[in-house]
C-alpha cells in the first residue's frame, strides 16, 4: 500500500563530503551531503546561503570536495554543526594545495577533488555551486587496479534527519547482472 | 601518499534510480545514478543525450524518480543496458500515476517521487534535468515514525565502472556525534 508524504526529498543516501575553500585567506571546511553528479567532470554542491564558506568559494572561484572515511565521522559531523565564523576548523586537519593554489584539501581524506567554480544556481535558500574537477587525488592504498576502491575508501553515507551509514557489501556487477533478462 | 588521477569523478556511491517518463505516450524507465539534490524540493538527473527517455521527458515536462530495492537489481540493471527504443521496459513493472497524470511510476519500487521539470542544464553530452518534487509515495512498510526508513527501503548504491553495493549498517547520528569535539 502506497502512502503519500507530500513533496518530500527522498533521494538518499548521499555521500558525505567536506567542502574546502579559503575564507578571508584561511582554509575552511563545511560538511555537505546534498551533492550531485552533473557529468563526468562536473559536480554540484547545494549549500545553504547562511554558510560561512559560500562567500569565500565565490570570491576565489575554487574549492575542493574531500571524501572523509568512516573513521573521520566525528570530525566530519563537527564541521557540519559548527560554523567557521565561530571556530577555526582548519586546525582539525592537515591541509594541502594543488595546482589551483586556492582550493585547500584535507590530507586525511582518502579522496580529494580540486575544483574550479563554473556556475552557480541561485535557489531561494541555497547556492548550488557547479564545479569542474581539475585534479583528483587519492591515497595510494585506496586504489585497486588503478581505480578508486570505495570498499577501501569507506565513505560515510547520509540520510536526512539524520543518520550516517556505512557502505555495505557488493551486491552485483553493474551493466551486467541485468543481461540475463534480455530476450535476444 | 597521494596519487594524482587526473580530473576523475569520485563522488560515489550514488543512489540508483529508475526515471519514468512517457515517450510517445508509453511509459518508459531508464536507470540513472548520476543524480543530485538541489534543495529540499528539487533534484537533478544527469542523462546522456542519447537516452530514448529525454525527448519524452522534455515534451511532457513531467517525470518520476523511483528508488528500486536490492531485490530489483536485475530489472534495474536491465533498464540501464537496454534502450526503450528497442524493448518495451514498462512490461517489467506495474505502472501507476499520480496527480500530474503524465509521470509514470513503478508500483514495485518502495519510494517514488513525482516531479515537474523546472529547468534543464545543457552540458556537452548530457541533459541535466532539474525537477521539482510535487508528491512522494512510499510503501507503508518502509516507514518508521512517519519517515522513510532507508534500512527498510534497501536502496541500491552505484559506483562507476561498475558495481552495485548494499547500504551498510548505521554508523552514527548526524548533527550529533561531532558534538563531543566542541570546545565550548
Amino acid at each position: 500500500m502506497k502512502k503519500e508524504l507530500g513533496p518530500l526529498m527522498g533521494l538518499y543516501p548521499m555521500p558525505v563530503t567536506l567542502v574546502g575553500a579559503l575564507v578571508d585567506g584561511k582554509p575552511n571546511y563545511a560538511t555537505i551531503a546534498h551533492v550531485g553528479i552533473i557529468d563526468f567532470s562536473h559536480l554540484s554542491l547545494s549549500m545553504s546561503k547562511s554558510h560561512y564558506t559560500n562567500p569565500g568559494l565565490k570570491m576565489n572561484g575554487t574549492f575542493s570536495v574531500n571524501m572523509p572515511s568512516q573513521e573521520m565521522v566525528r570530525q566530519t559531523d563537527y564541521c557540519g554543526i559548527v560554523s567557521g565564523s565561530k571556530e577555526d576548523k582548519s586546525s582539525l586537519f592537515k591541509t594541502f594545495y594543488g595546482g589551483l593554489e586556492t582550493a585547500p584539501m584535507i590530507e586525511e581524506c582518502p579522496l580529494n577533488m580540486e575544483c574550479k567554480l563554473v556556475s552557480t544556481i541561485d535557489m531561494p535558500k541555497h547556492d548550488v555551486f557547479v564545479g569542474e574537477i581539475v585534479q583528483t587525488y587519492i591515497d595510494e592504498e585506496c586504489l585497486a587496479g588503478g581505480k578508486p576502491d570505495f570498499a577501501k575508501i569507506q565513505p560515510i553515507l547520509f540520510v536526512i534527519a539524520a543518520d550516517y551509514f556505512r557502505l555495505g557489501d557488493r551486491l552485483a556487477s553493474a551493466w551486467s547482472v541485468g543481461k540475463e533478462l534480455k530476450q535476444n
